[in-house]
Protein backbone atom coordinates (compact mmCIF):
# COMPACT_ATOMS: atom_id res chain seq x y z
CA UNK A 1 0.00 0.00 0.00
CA UNK A 2 2.97 2.42 0.63
CA UNK A 3 4.46 1.80 -2.34
CA UNK A 4 1.56 2.24 -4.15
CA UNK A 5 0.48 5.86 -2.06
CA UNK A 6 4.18 6.65 -3.46
CA UNK A 7 3.41 5.70 -7.22
CA UNK A 8 0.59 7.66 -6.86
CA UNK A 9 2.71 10.89 -6.27
CA UNK A 10 4.96 10.24 -8.79
CA UNK A 11 2.29 9.78 -11.33
CA UNK A 12 0.95 12.75 -9.49
CA UNK A 13 4.07 14.69 -9.92
CA UNK A 14 4.60 14.12 -13.61
CA UNK A 15 1.24 15.06 -14.58
CA UNK A 16 1.21 18.13 -12.77
CA UNK A 17 4.76 18.38 -15.16
CA UNK A 18 3.38 17.63 -18.08
CA UNK A 19 0.12 19.99 -17.35
CA UNK A 20 3.07 22.70 -16.69
CA UNK A 21 4.87 21.76 -20.03
CA UNK A 22 1.46 21.73 -21.73
CA UNK A 23 1.12 25.65 -20.61
CA UNK A 24 4.43 26.22 -22.08
CA UNK A 25 3.48 24.90 -24.96
CA UNK A 26 0.34 26.48 -25.03
CA UNK A 27 2.29 29.98 -25.12
CA UNK A 28 4.31 28.19 -28.41
CA UNK A 29 0.86 28.02 -30.10
CA UNK A 30 0.15 31.26 -29.37
CA UNK A 31 2.95 32.30 -31.13
CA UNK A 32 2.50 30.24 -33.85
CA UNK A 33 -1.08 32.06 -34.01
CA UNK A 34 0.43 35.30 -34.40
CA UNK A 35 2.97 33.80 -36.90
CA UNK A 36 -0.37 33.13 -39.22
CA UNK A 37 -1.81 36.32 -38.63
CA UNK A 38 1.47 37.79 -39.98
CA UNK A 39 1.14 35.03 -43.01
CA UNK A 40 1.14 36.62 -46.59
CA UNK A 41 -2.44 35.91 -47.23
CA UNK A 42 -3.98 37.34 -43.61
CA UNK A 43 -1.63 40.31 -43.96
CA UNK A 44 -2.58 41.31 -47.53
CA UNK A 45 -6.28 41.43 -46.90
CA UNK A 46 -5.00 43.93 -43.86
CA UNK A 47 -3.45 46.07 -45.99
CA UNK A 48 -6.87 48.90 -46.56
CA UNK A 49 -4.59 52.08 -45.50
CA UNK A 50 -4.04 54.77 -47.83
CA UNK A 51 -0.86 56.04 -48.13
CA UNK A 52 -0.07 59.59 -47.76
CA UNK A 53 3.19 60.35 -48.17
CA UNK A 54 5.58 61.60 -45.72
CA UNK A 55 3.80 63.99 -43.68
CA UNK A 56 4.37 64.46 -40.11
CA UNK A 57 2.04 66.15 -39.18
CA UNK A 58 -0.54 63.57 -38.43
CA UNK A 59 -0.06 64.03 -34.66
CA UNK A 60 -0.71 66.89 -31.95
CA UNK A 61 3.08 68.21 -31.35
CA UNK A 62 3.87 70.29 -28.65
CA UNK A 63 4.82 74.05 -29.57
CA UNK A 64 8.24 75.83 -27.79
CA UNK A 65 8.84 79.00 -27.84
CA UNK A 66 13.51 78.91 -27.82
CA UNK A 67 15.29 81.66 -26.14
CA UNK A 68 18.62 82.81 -27.50
CA UNK A 69 21.50 85.09 -27.29
CA UNK A 70 23.19 86.39 -30.15
CA UNK A 71 27.14 87.38 -30.52
CA UNK A 72 26.01 90.90 -28.67
CA UNK A 73 23.79 89.38 -26.59
CA UNK A 74 20.45 90.22 -28.47
CA UNK A 75 17.77 88.23 -27.08
CA UNK A 76 15.75 86.18 -30.10
CA UNK A 77 12.93 83.53 -30.20
CA UNK A 78 11.50 81.33 -32.91
CA UNK A 79 8.86 78.79 -32.79
CA UNK A 80 9.62 75.18 -32.97
CA UNK A 81 7.42 72.42 -33.03
CA UNK A 82 9.89 69.49 -33.78
CA UNK A 83 10.97 69.11 -30.28
CA UNK A 84 10.31 66.47 -27.57
CA UNK A 85 12.10 64.76 -24.30
CA UNK A 86 14.54 62.68 -25.31
CA UNK A 87 16.71 61.33 -22.01
CA UNK A 88 15.12 60.78 -18.40
CA UNK A 89 18.62 61.08 -16.69
CA UNK A 90 19.74 63.72 -17.18
CA UNK A 91 16.55 65.08 -17.98
CA UNK A 92 16.97 66.14 -21.86
CA UNK A 93 15.18 67.72 -24.62
CA UNK A 94 15.67 67.51 -28.26
CA UNK A 95 15.19 70.76 -30.66
CA UNK A 96 15.52 70.37 -34.00
CA UNK A 97 16.75 73.50 -35.72
CA UNK A 98 17.68 74.18 -39.63
CA UNK A 99 21.37 76.24 -39.83
CA UNK A 100 19.84 79.12 -41.96
CA UNK A 101 17.76 80.20 -38.29
CA UNK A 102 19.45 82.65 -36.55
CA UNK A 103 18.79 80.80 -33.42
CA UNK A 104 20.81 77.95 -34.71
CA UNK A 105 24.08 80.33 -35.01
CA UNK A 106 23.00 81.79 -31.50
CA UNK A 107 22.46 77.97 -29.72
CA UNK A 108 26.08 76.95 -31.86
CA UNK A 109 27.79 79.68 -30.29
CA UNK A 110 26.15 79.59 -26.67
CA UNK A 111 25.09 76.05 -26.35
CA UNK A 112 22.19 76.83 -24.50
CA UNK A 113 18.70 77.78 -25.07
CA UNK A 114 14.97 77.96 -23.44
CA UNK A 115 11.98 76.45 -24.01
CA UNK A 116 9.11 78.73 -23.20
CA UNK A 117 5.52 76.79 -23.26
CA UNK A 118 2.33 79.29 -24.52
CA UNK A 119 -0.65 79.23 -23.26
CA UNK A 120 -3.80 79.91 -25.40
CA UNK A 121 -3.79 83.70 -24.78
CA UNK A 122 -0.42 84.25 -26.57
CA UNK A 123 -0.79 81.61 -29.44
CA UNK A 124 -1.31 84.97 -31.35
CA UNK A 125 2.80 85.82 -30.60
CA UNK A 126 3.55 82.27 -30.94
CA UNK A 127 2.19 82.26 -34.72
CA UNK A 128 3.91 85.89 -35.12
CA UNK A 129 7.12 84.73 -33.79
CA UNK A 130 7.18 81.66 -36.25
CA UNK A 131 6.33 84.05 -39.11
CA UNK A 132 9.63 86.68 -38.70
CA UNK A 133 12.99 85.66 -38.78
CA UNK A 134 15.68 87.03 -36.15
CA UNK A 135 17.66 87.93 -39.31
CA UNK A 136 15.27 90.62 -40.12
CA UNK A 137 14.07 92.18 -36.79
CA UNK A 138 14.80 92.46 -33.25
CA UNK A 139 11.50 90.37 -32.27
CA UNK A 140 11.69 91.69 -28.54
CA UNK A 141 11.89 95.20 -29.86
CA UNK A 142 8.81 94.82 -31.78
CA UNK A 143 6.91 92.57 -29.42
CA UNK A 144 5.18 93.42 -25.67
CA UNK A 145 7.34 90.53 -24.47
CA UNK A 146 9.87 90.82 -22.18
CA UNK A 147 13.01 88.78 -22.33
CA UNK A 148 14.67 87.64 -18.56
CA UNK A 149 18.26 86.57 -18.51
CA UNK A 150 18.47 82.81 -16.94
CA UNK A 151 20.41 82.57 -13.75
CA UNK A 152 21.32 78.90 -15.15
CA UNK A 153 22.21 78.68 -18.84
CA UNK A 154 23.55 81.57 -20.95
CA UNK A 155 19.92 82.55 -22.51
CA UNK A 156 16.65 84.38 -21.92
CA UNK A 157 13.88 83.32 -20.92
CA UNK A 158 10.54 85.22 -21.94
CA UNK A 159 8.94 86.37 -19.01
CA UNK A 160 5.12 86.33 -20.24
CA UNK A 161 5.03 82.41 -20.94
CA UNK A 162 3.60 80.66 -18.14
CA UNK A 163 6.50 77.67 -18.23
CA UNK A 164 9.83 77.57 -19.56
CA UNK A 165 12.46 74.71 -19.32
CA UNK A 166 16.61 76.29 -18.90
CA UNK A 167 17.94 73.89 -21.14
CA UNK A 168 22.21 73.41 -21.64
CA UNK A 169 23.57 71.84 -25.34
CA UNK A 170 24.76 68.45 -24.35
CA UNK A 171 25.22 67.30 -28.18
CA UNK A 172 24.16 68.40 -32.01
CA UNK A 173 23.84 65.90 -34.60
CA UNK A 174 22.92 67.00 -38.29
CA UNK A 175 20.78 64.80 -39.19
CA UNK A 176 20.03 66.47 -42.69
CA UNK A 177 17.95 69.44 -43.22
CA UNK A 178 17.67 69.86 -39.67
CA UNK A 179 20.31 69.84 -36.66
CA UNK A 180 19.08 67.69 -33.70
CA UNK A 181 20.14 69.73 -30.08
CA UNK A 182 20.03 67.77 -27.15
CA UNK A 183 19.40 70.43 -24.33
CA UNK A 184 20.22 69.03 -20.63
CA UNK A 185 16.80 70.54 -18.67
CA UNK A 186 18.29 72.55 -16.05
CA UNK A 187 15.28 73.59 -14.25
CA UNK A 188 11.59 74.46 -15.38
CA UNK A 189 9.95 77.51 -13.89
CA UNK A 190 6.47 78.42 -13.76
CA UNK A 191 3.98 81.06 -12.95
CA UNK A 192 2.50 80.48 -9.75
CA UNK A 193 -0.77 81.39 -11.16
CA UNK A 194 -0.52 78.13 -12.82
CA UNK A 195 -0.31 75.86 -10.07
CA UNK A 196 -2.75 73.92 -7.95
CA UNK A 197 -3.83 75.00 -4.50
CA UNK A 198 -0.81 72.31 -3.13
CA UNK A 199 1.98 74.49 -4.99
CA UNK A 200 3.70 72.16 -6.45
CA UNK A 201 1.87 70.23 -9.67
CA UNK A 202 0.88 72.67 -12.20
CA UNK A 203 -3.13 72.71 -12.94
CA UNK A 204 -3.75 72.27 -16.79
CA UNK A 205 -7.08 74.13 -16.65
CA UNK A 206 -4.75 76.84 -15.61
CA UNK A 207 -2.16 76.34 -18.24
CA UNK A 208 -4.32 75.70 -21.11
CA UNK A 209 -1.23 74.73 -23.48
CA UNK A 210 -1.73 74.67 -26.82
CA UNK A 211 -0.24 72.25 -29.77
CA UNK A 212 0.24 71.83 -33.03
CA UNK A 213 -2.47 69.20 -35.09
CA UNK A 214 -3.19 68.63 -38.25
CA UNK A 215 -0.79 70.36 -40.44
CA UNK A 216 -0.72 73.84 -39.44
CA UNK A 217 -3.28 74.25 -37.00
CA UNK A 218 -2.86 75.19 -33.38
CA UNK A 219 -5.26 73.49 -30.47
CA UNK A 220 -6.44 73.90 -27.28
CA UNK A 221 -6.59 70.84 -25.00
CA UNK A 222 -9.61 68.69 -25.12
CA UNK A 223 -11.32 66.35 -22.66
CA UNK A 224 -9.36 64.79 -19.98
CA UNK A 225 -9.44 60.98 -20.91
CA UNK A 226 -8.28 59.88 -17.99
CA UNK A 227 -4.77 58.93 -15.83
CA UNK A 228 -2.37 57.06 -17.17
CA UNK A 229 -1.72 53.75 -15.15
CA UNK A 230 -5.94 53.50 -14.63
CA UNK A 231 -7.22 54.10 -17.83
CA UNK A 232 -6.08 50.54 -19.10
CA UNK A 233 -7.78 49.27 -15.88
CA UNK A 234 -11.75 49.53 -17.68
CA UNK A 235 -10.59 47.13 -20.41
CA UNK A 236 -10.61 44.29 -17.88
CA UNK A 237 -7.91 42.39 -19.87
CA UNK A 238 -5.74 41.07 -16.61
CA UNK A 239 -3.17 38.43 -18.21
CA UNK A 240 -1.13 36.45 -15.48
CA UNK A 241 2.14 37.41 -15.52
CA UNK A 242 4.63 35.06 -13.57
CA UNK A 243 6.80 36.64 -10.73
CA UNK A 244 10.36 37.51 -11.23
CA UNK B 1 14.14 132.19 -57.65
CA UNK B 2 15.49 128.80 -59.21
CA UNK B 3 18.24 128.62 -57.65
CA UNK B 4 16.38 128.73 -53.67
CA UNK B 5 14.07 126.21 -55.22
CA UNK B 6 17.29 124.25 -55.96
CA UNK B 7 17.90 125.24 -52.19
CA UNK B 8 15.03 123.81 -51.30
CA UNK B 9 14.91 120.38 -52.46
CA UNK B 10 18.41 120.13 -51.63
CA UNK B 11 17.26 120.73 -48.19
CA UNK B 12 14.33 118.58 -48.38
CA UNK B 13 16.46 115.82 -49.60
CA UNK B 14 18.76 115.89 -46.72
CA UNK B 15 15.57 116.01 -44.44
CA UNK B 16 14.74 112.99 -45.40
CA UNK B 17 17.93 111.63 -45.60
CA UNK B 18 18.31 112.64 -41.64
CA UNK B 19 15.12 111.15 -41.14
CA UNK B 20 15.48 107.76 -42.65
CA UNK B 21 18.87 107.60 -40.31
CA UNK B 22 17.10 108.46 -37.33
CA UNK B 23 14.99 105.37 -38.15
CA UNK B 24 17.93 103.39 -38.40
CA UNK B 25 18.88 105.54 -35.23
CA UNK B 26 16.24 104.34 -33.66
CA UNK B 27 16.11 100.55 -33.95
CA UNK B 28 19.79 100.70 -32.42
CA UNK B 29 17.99 102.94 -29.37
CA UNK B 30 15.61 99.52 -29.26
CA UNK B 31 18.16 97.53 -28.91
CA UNK B 32 19.55 100.07 -26.12
CA UNK B 33 16.12 99.16 -24.77
CA UNK B 34 16.27 95.56 -24.63
CA UNK B 35 19.80 95.99 -23.39
CA UNK B 36 18.35 97.59 -20.13
CA UNK B 37 15.66 95.31 -19.76
CA UNK B 38 18.34 92.85 -19.72
CA UNK B 39 20.20 94.76 -17.00
CA UNK B 40 20.48 92.93 -13.65
CA UNK B 41 18.05 95.63 -11.76
CA UNK B 42 15.13 94.80 -14.26
CA UNK B 43 15.66 91.05 -14.40
CA UNK B 44 15.67 90.58 -11.03
CA UNK B 45 12.53 92.00 -10.48
CA UNK B 46 11.42 89.78 -13.22
CA UNK B 47 12.47 86.47 -11.83
CA UNK B 48 8.86 85.71 -10.41
CA UNK B 49 8.44 82.63 -11.67
CA UNK B 50 8.75 79.09 -9.38
CA UNK B 51 11.45 76.46 -10.10
CA UNK B 52 9.39 73.00 -10.29
CA UNK B 53 12.89 70.86 -11.06
CA UNK B 54 13.33 69.23 -13.77
CA UNK B 55 9.85 67.94 -14.61
CA UNK B 56 9.34 67.15 -18.41
CA UNK B 57 5.78 66.92 -18.55
CA UNK B 58 4.17 70.48 -18.37
CA UNK B 59 3.39 70.77 -22.17
CA UNK B 60 1.36 68.40 -24.15
CA UNK B 61 3.25 65.43 -25.93
CA UNK B 62 1.93 62.67 -28.80
CA UNK B 63 1.17 58.84 -27.66
CA UNK B 64 2.60 56.79 -29.82
CA UNK B 65 2.76 53.07 -29.96
CA UNK B 66 5.83 51.84 -31.40
CA UNK B 67 5.60 48.21 -33.31
CA UNK B 68 8.85 46.06 -33.71
CA UNK B 69 9.74 42.19 -34.14
CA UNK B 70 11.34 40.10 -32.14
CA UNK B 71 14.40 37.66 -33.47
CA UNK B 72 11.71 34.89 -34.08
CA UNK B 73 9.30 37.59 -35.42
CA UNK B 74 7.01 37.73 -32.73
CA UNK B 75 5.11 41.73 -33.25
CA UNK B 76 5.28 43.95 -30.05
CA UNK B 77 4.52 46.82 -29.14
CA UNK B 78 4.47 49.43 -26.37
CA UNK B 79 3.91 52.84 -25.54
CA UNK B 80 5.81 55.85 -25.95
CA UNK B 81 5.64 59.59 -25.16
CA UNK B 82 8.95 60.68 -25.79
CA UNK B 83 9.42 60.79 -29.55
CA UNK B 84 8.99 63.60 -32.34
CA UNK B 85 9.95 65.05 -35.51
CA UNK B 86 13.48 65.51 -35.95
CA UNK B 87 14.35 66.01 -39.11
CA UNK B 88 12.75 66.94 -42.55
CA UNK B 89 14.96 66.04 -44.96
CA UNK B 90 14.50 63.19 -45.13
CA UNK B 91 11.69 63.20 -42.58
CA UNK B 92 12.56 61.42 -39.37
CA UNK B 93 11.17 60.66 -36.42
CA UNK B 94 13.03 60.51 -32.82
CA UNK B 95 11.85 58.02 -30.53
CA UNK B 96 13.76 57.53 -26.93
CA UNK B 97 14.01 53.77 -25.46
CA UNK B 98 15.79 52.66 -22.41
CA UNK B 99 17.31 49.78 -23.25
CA UNK B 100 15.72 47.43 -20.83
CA UNK B 101 12.63 47.41 -22.67
CA UNK B 102 12.06 44.38 -25.42
CA UNK B 103 11.07 47.06 -27.99
CA UNK B 104 14.83 48.40 -27.61
CA UNK B 105 15.87 44.88 -28.14
CA UNK B 106 14.28 44.47 -31.49
CA UNK B 107 15.07 47.81 -32.99
CA UNK B 108 18.57 47.10 -32.18
CA UNK B 109 17.90 43.93 -34.39
CA UNK B 110 16.11 45.13 -36.25
CA UNK B 111 16.78 48.31 -37.03
CA UNK B 112 13.04 49.53 -38.02
CA UNK B 113 10.29 50.03 -36.20
CA UNK B 114 6.03 51.70 -36.66
CA UNK B 115 4.72 55.01 -35.03
CA UNK B 116 0.94 53.91 -34.83
CA UNK B 117 -1.17 57.18 -33.55
CA UNK B 118 -3.81 56.19 -31.54
CA UNK B 119 -7.79 58.43 -31.00
CA UNK B 120 -9.71 58.47 -28.46
CA UNK B 121 -11.68 55.43 -28.24
CA UNK B 122 -7.94 53.39 -28.58
CA UNK B 123 -6.91 55.07 -25.25
CA UNK B 124 -7.62 52.45 -22.97
CA UNK B 125 -5.53 49.87 -25.28
CA UNK B 126 -2.62 52.63 -25.46
CA UNK B 127 -2.67 52.76 -21.73
CA UNK B 128 -2.35 49.12 -21.54
CA UNK B 129 0.38 48.35 -23.73
CA UNK B 130 1.94 50.97 -21.71
CA UNK B 131 1.47 49.30 -18.02
CA UNK B 132 2.52 45.55 -19.17
CA UNK B 133 6.00 44.81 -20.90
CA UNK B 134 6.54 42.19 -23.81
CA UNK B 135 9.32 40.58 -21.64
CA UNK B 136 6.07 39.29 -19.81
CA UNK B 137 3.87 38.49 -22.41
CA UNK B 138 2.89 38.51 -26.10
CA UNK B 139 0.33 42.26 -26.44
CA UNK B 140 -0.92 41.13 -29.77
CA UNK B 141 -2.22 37.52 -28.12
CA UNK B 142 -4.18 39.32 -25.15
CA UNK B 143 -5.63 42.73 -27.58
CA UNK B 144 -8.19 42.67 -29.74
CA UNK B 145 -5.23 44.03 -31.92
CA UNK B 146 -3.92 43.04 -35.55
CA UNK B 147 -0.29 43.16 -36.38
CA UNK B 148 0.38 43.76 -39.81
CA UNK B 149 3.72 43.42 -41.76
CA UNK B 150 4.83 46.58 -42.89
CA UNK B 151 6.21 45.75 -46.96
CA UNK B 152 8.32 48.70 -46.02
CA UNK B 153 10.27 48.08 -43.13
CA UNK B 154 11.18 45.03 -40.76
CA UNK B 155 8.50 45.73 -38.57
CA UNK B 156 4.50 45.44 -37.67
CA UNK B 157 2.05 48.04 -37.50
CA UNK B 158 -1.48 47.69 -35.70
CA UNK B 159 -4.50 47.55 -38.12
CA UNK B 160 -6.81 48.96 -35.47
CA UNK B 161 -5.05 51.97 -35.25
CA UNK B 162 -5.95 55.25 -37.62
CA UNK B 163 -2.35 56.70 -38.99
CA UNK B 164 0.55 54.38 -38.88
CA UNK B 165 4.48 55.44 -39.43
CA UNK B 166 6.72 53.09 -41.29
CA UNK B 167 10.49 53.63 -40.15
CA UNK B 168 13.76 52.47 -40.73
CA UNK B 169 16.34 53.41 -38.04
CA UNK B 170 19.32 55.64 -39.71
CA UNK B 171 21.02 56.43 -36.11
CA UNK B 172 20.41 55.21 -32.65
CA UNK B 173 22.82 57.61 -30.08
CA UNK B 174 23.11 56.46 -26.13
CA UNK B 175 22.16 59.23 -24.42
CA UNK B 176 22.29 58.33 -20.59
CA UNK B 177 19.18 56.55 -19.51
CA UNK B 178 17.59 56.56 -22.49
CA UNK B 179 18.81 55.25 -26.34
CA UNK B 180 17.69 58.37 -29.35
CA UNK B 181 16.32 56.68 -32.04
CA UNK B 182 16.27 58.35 -35.71
CA UNK B 183 14.09 56.42 -38.20
CA UNK B 184 13.34 57.32 -41.49
CA UNK B 185 9.90 57.94 -42.18
CA UNK B 186 9.56 55.65 -45.33
CA UNK B 187 5.96 55.93 -45.21
CA UNK B 188 2.72 57.07 -43.16
CA UNK B 189 -0.68 55.06 -44.03
CA UNK B 190 -4.37 56.27 -42.87
CA UNK B 191 -7.70 54.66 -42.27
CA UNK B 192 -9.88 56.30 -45.31
CA UNK B 193 -12.31 57.10 -43.32
CA UNK B 194 -10.38 59.41 -41.25
CA UNK B 195 -9.48 61.60 -44.70
CA UNK B 196 -11.22 64.53 -45.53
CA UNK B 197 -14.06 64.93 -48.91
CA UNK B 198 -10.44 65.56 -50.62
CA UNK B 199 -8.91 61.69 -49.70
CA UNK B 200 -5.78 63.78 -49.42
CA UNK B 201 -5.70 65.40 -46.08
CA UNK B 202 -6.39 64.42 -42.93
CA UNK B 203 -9.52 65.47 -40.87
CA UNK B 204 -8.63 65.47 -37.09
CA UNK B 205 -12.45 65.91 -36.17
CA UNK B 206 -12.45 62.19 -37.72
CA UNK B 207 -9.12 60.92 -36.08
CA UNK B 208 -9.87 62.40 -32.87
CA UNK B 209 -6.14 61.54 -32.00
CA UNK B 210 -4.72 62.19 -28.12
CA UNK B 211 -1.77 63.72 -26.09
CA UNK B 212 -0.34 63.71 -22.70
CA UNK B 213 -0.25 66.69 -20.43
CA UNK B 214 0.31 67.15 -17.48
CA UNK B 215 1.92 64.38 -15.22
CA UNK B 216 0.54 60.93 -17.21
CA UNK B 217 -3.17 62.23 -17.94
CA UNK B 218 -4.50 61.70 -21.40
CA UNK B 219 -5.84 64.21 -23.25
CA UNK B 220 -8.06 64.70 -26.42
CA UNK B 221 -7.37 67.03 -28.73
CA UNK B 222 -9.28 70.64 -27.63
CA UNK B 223 -10.50 74.19 -29.93
CA UNK B 224 -9.24 75.00 -33.30
CA UNK B 225 -7.46 78.51 -32.16
CA UNK B 226 -6.55 78.98 -35.93
CA UNK B 227 -4.25 78.20 -38.79
CA UNK B 228 -0.52 79.02 -38.54
CA UNK B 229 1.46 82.02 -40.60
CA UNK B 230 -2.62 83.45 -40.49
CA UNK B 231 -3.49 83.64 -36.48
CA UNK B 232 -0.62 86.08 -36.10
CA UNK B 233 -2.01 88.53 -38.55
CA UNK B 234 -5.02 89.42 -35.62
CA UNK B 235 -1.98 90.84 -33.49
CA UNK B 236 -1.62 93.75 -36.28
CA UNK B 237 2.47 93.99 -35.42
CA UNK B 238 3.52 94.07 -38.92
CA UNK B 239 7.38 95.54 -38.90
CA UNK B 240 8.51 97.09 -41.96
CA UNK B 241 11.83 94.50 -42.77
CA UNK B 242 13.94 95.43 -45.94
CA UNK B 243 13.77 93.32 -49.02
CA UNK B 244 16.85 91.58 -48.92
Amino acid sequence: MKSSELLNIVLTVILIFVLVRYNVNGTTDEISQTTVVNSTAVMDSLHTKKSVGKRPFLFPMPVGIIGSYDSVGTPNIMAASWIGIVNSKPMSIGVSLRPSTKTYNNVMRTQAFTVNIANEKLVEYVDWVGHYSGKDIDKFDVLPLTPVRSKLVNAPYVHEFPVVLECRVVRSTELGKHTHFVGEIMDVKVDTAILKKNQKFVDINKLRPIMMGNGSGYFGIGENLGRGGKVYQRLGINPLIESK
